[in-house]
């Protein structure tokens, strides 16, 4: 059995692993008071130019959303959205559990128009009633989208101008962050990202970490922060844990080399996918591969190969997702040619 | 200066407050334990044809929507609406605030369809990853819609067939109730409405009363609602206030009558602004007006007529909406006519 | 039957219906956007001593309550009360809905003490695990409190004192204020309050209004208030009728009067019922008068008098309250004790 | 630099981390789905002696309250708990965040008693106004209690006598659990635990994992979930880091004997403390030892020894918390020694 099932199916990167025995005997202190995590965040903002970002660890990019939007937004505020974003479809409500709306903007394979965006807030300040409506206070993008898509530079500074103008925070989810990053059609840097957008996340779970987000603010957190962390049930005891991890990813570029390893993984599936006549849903950069395929078929390849239910394309096809990952191996790429 | 702002710009139907005067000497226990909601209730349980239902009186929409969507939906349920529903566009989140998702399906006219419907949740249970989407736990419905259209009952039926079909709830908003009712075109009564839906609520606000809403469960409430109640914030002290407003109301037909009158006289205001060349934005048989006007002209309009923005229309004209009510009368007509 | 059960089981005073007869036949503008409600707020900021106050009327005590209270806090805050506040007893966990924690301290007949409140403070920043605990960030007094007792000026400004040093919010809940204002004991006056709290409500459900309250933001209310309360479900449609009751009420002292009947009235029936040798479980001050009766004679009492149930007392006796009102009649009390 | 700081301040246990390097190379199915969490809850199914139990596993203690607490209360309904539980104070309102009353109960030593408990039900529902008041309707224990302390069977039996009286859920908050059960005070096993309360959850965090807590619904959990656990934020990527945990840690009787081991190093570190002439604040039977220090010794102290604030005792003394884990080393007692 090989699995193209998603990003998240493999542990960790090996020198995540050995730095948690290396470190296993020694004691820290609790809730990401630590060294490690102190080294990690120096790492980050090096990384970021933002020698002043505030940085927290999370394990997970659910919780991270939920916290990062309800502690941003004030209390009349929503989130704008495209509609295939993570936090509208995927997250089983997690937004509105926290009181806020996800306003959904329709978009175009995954990514939100800053022209679409232009439009809606006009048109809202423009309604008379808009006092009765959620006031947009942010506006969430994915990068890389859940279709694998990217904005260019220009594309995310058109948000951004849009953002500032109707003094709204822009929030970048970075679940695949180096896959983006890593792209040979991406035009941005990790520098751009954050001098681009307001807050954002550098994924971990789906790029070589055991589990963890570093969500950063580049101009300061709201107050209280670790107050908050815990008060979502989001703080980690063992908070030196998940900076490590970060500390290992951002050491000799182990986040960018194993990113480009994917993407490079998910390029190599989707030449092999056409040469064998299969049909792309839709073409992108990234390591996510959407695959249109015939029902029966894909009942016959389950058996050997794990891949995931995208979308319903029709009565006798599925959209299927194959993902590659930091922990792709060419063989495996090998053997799936073998059974198409 | 004369208003067709909306529907809720006058106090009480006059027997409302002659009633408020009557009772006053007396001592009534509180929060709707007393004789007069009682009264109203029995009245109300007839007239829906339903023994069984409880009832309970609420002040306002919002209150009640939010209320009721979030006692009756599980947690890990949302509501499906009409992107144009109220309580997608007009609360303010109340609904997010409560904790569920509003999801939002396209309609037309302000109306749900029953094939867009079916459609939604026959994708969703296909969908392999819906255990990570919100479930559909009710769908909400206006009658009269937003943009004053009805429901036939073949329509309202058909919902609330795939309702059944996937164990949601239908909840019916009746903020404008008997401008529904009482249109030439509705081909339903008040029973129908509680034989079709689980949920509804007869407005008050918009009808002849000082304030208030009738909240009706055809097959009971969920258990402690008037504890659920207090903790939304939601329960009136003096209870009886409310009620007596639907005593009053439900006796002699009076809810019925002065319903009628508001949508003869939106008829007439209808027929004058097409002899005058106007253009409707839409046709609907109720009380709402909705009509395109030159901006220059609505500027001056204003100085004397007070009507709403509903929305822009393009660069030079808006979408104004001229609401008549229980309390318009032929006089503001004629004067509206001298204006145009 | 008479009722000693509450202070709001009567309708309205007859000069509040009347202006809402007077002004029945006019049309205004919805949400509280009106000149009747201009008027009240403009002779409530001027009773106050405050030109800068931004006021709001809500319809009950609950959700004023909640909406503040929410509006008000920040994420990580909770609001500090006495263990018998209304708040942390008998608003069915409407705070804590809103996701804010009731702090309780433990009060002596109803108030909060400034040596208990200092010293909660004082311990809580010396406390090293402090930031994993709820940030007070308000302290909720009553006046009077639930048990009819009041605060004198110089315990009142203590607490202002304390709060101000830890930067918290000092909230006051008027609902019986008028009865605390009037009574012989008060040594303050509204302007009074004013000065020393930051944000309070002026009760009238239970002085003589059908329903209403009024907040008093003494230096502004939190942004887009409006939308605060419609996403709370707090915001009137007809909100000229909330504020024109305001605009009697403050009209020629008519408050002051009801207020102080209602007080005189509440000492007619201590002196009578310690004449007829009962036991006051408290000696108050307002119009809440609590006594310690037999079971067996309050069911007998209880045939001809509607008064409440307020505590257990021991395996034969309970208190019970019983409260007078702008609406008590000396009548009432003459039959009252004829049947003790 | 020695550490009594907490018991969360190592890693996790050698042969976690080997497993972990195992299993590095297989792909896994996310979210908890898999053989390796299959593999967990059937230990613990028999450990319990519970077949039909259903099993979650979340990353830490407060994420695991909010979620067990919110999704087993009704809406009208809150959790009673000691007052100085650790949901009723350090977890930063995560209850109440949920839209739940902690109700807190006085308590001894960090333990309810039933007696306390019954009259607190039995008053609640002899109180004519409780339709206003929240209802109980969980209990939450820690075993063993922050203090340290520990429930005999026949106190936990009478409680969960009293829960189901009044028709409450029994929740047992195990954070520390393997210590409880480990102790030579202990009269209960796993099994009893999980026959006499209704969900409870097996601490990993304090007790040799990376991180993790198992939580056990005897009798089945609520439905969906795996839904509910992603709206909180709560559903790990993946899920089996954290089944492997406690594969590893219920295989052999490992989590018994590292539990065991914490328990005899507390007690060496007791006897040591009381031989100096050290003060313990209070007797308890398991890993958490409560001292009464003098300030200025405690300053002198942290500088090679890292111990934890527990209160403030008073003005020149404070109580200071030692903690051993599974990790403590004789050593570490030894160095510990040399410096008191």
């Amino acid at each position: 059995m090989i699995s193209f099932e998603n990003d998240y199916n493999h542990g960790a990167h090996e020198k995540i692993l050995q730095r948690l025995i290396e470190t296993n005997g020694h004691a820290y202190s609790g809730y990401g008071d630590d060294e490690i995590c102190e080294s990690a965040k120096k790492k980050i903002r090096r990384e970021c130019g933002c020698p002043e970002a505030e940085i927290f660890f999370c394990v997970g990019g659910t919780a991270t959303n939920q916290l990062v939007i309800d502690t941003v937004l004030k209390d009349y505020q929503g989130v704008i959205a495209a509609a295939t974003g993570h936090i509208s479809t995927h997250e089983a409500g997690a937004i509105e559990y926290s009181g806020h709306k996800v306003i959904e903007l329709p978009g175009a394979d995954g990514k939100l128009s800053a022209i679409d965006l232009e439009k809606y807030m006009a048109d809202f300040y423009d309604d008379g009633n808009h006092e009765h409506m959620v006031y947009p206070g942010m506006v969430y993008v994915t990068y890389p989208t859940e279709y694998g898509t990217l904005y260019t530079k220009k594309e995310l500074e058109d948000i951004a101008g849009i953002c500032h103008k109707y003094d709204m925070t822009l929030y970048l989810d970075g679940a695949r962050l180096g896959y983006g990053l890593m792209s040979p059609e991406a035009d941005m840097t990790l520098e751009d990202i954050a001098r681009i957008t307001d807050v954002f996340y550098i994924g971990g779970n789906k790029t070589g970490a055991l589990f963890g987000e570093a969500i950063v603010f580049k101009a300061g957190a709201p107050d209280h922060y670790v107050h908050l962390l815990k008060k979502h049930g989001a703080l980690l005891a063992k908070g030196w844990t998940a900076g490590l991890q970060f500390d290992v990813l951002f050491e000799d570029g182990l986040y960018y080399d194993i990113s480009r390893h994917a993407d490079i993984m998910a390029d190599c599936l989707k030449t092999l996918l056409k040469r064998k006549g299969y049909q792309l849903y839709l073409e992108n950069p990234t390591n996510q591969v959407f695959v249109v395929l015939e029902n029966r078929q894909i009942k016959e390849l389950q058996k050997q190969v794990k891949i995931s239910f995208w979308e319903k394309y029709d009565e006798t096809h599925t959209v299927m997702r194959f993902v590659t990952s930091w922990a792709t191996r060419q063989e495996e790429l090998d053997m799936l040619e073998s059974l198409l």
